[in-house]
């Protein structure tokens, strides 16, 4: 959990305009992608397993999306 | 674009239980991760602006999601 380093993400809100975010909007904003991360690798391992591999390829988290 | 770091965006994928994962796998992972917080970001700042700030809050990302 929390693997997602907190300043690029707040690059991220700021490149889409914001001209100030507080911190704990980037933490909430981490914490979504995070969330978001974990379900589509959950799919996409599942997609991978149904395809027999062991290994998550890119076609697996497109699948997942 | 391109913002959030791979090594990161490969232990949330490895997390989720995934033994092995492609290179390009966590690359369209981290597309796919700031894509979303592009539109949620775009989004939140809308909220801000309609409460009359200028700085994006927890409850503006919240409030987009």
């Amino acid at each position: 959990m929390a693997e997602l380093p907190l300043a690029p993400v707040k690059r991220v809100i700021k490149n889409a305009g914001a001209d100030r975010v507080s911190d704990d909007a980037v933490e909430a904003m981490r914490d979504l992608l995070e969330d978001r991360a974990e379900d589509l690798a959950k799919e996409a391992k599942q997609y991978a397993n149904h395809a027999d591999r062991k290994t998550v390829k890119k076609e697996d988290v497109r699948a997942a999306k």
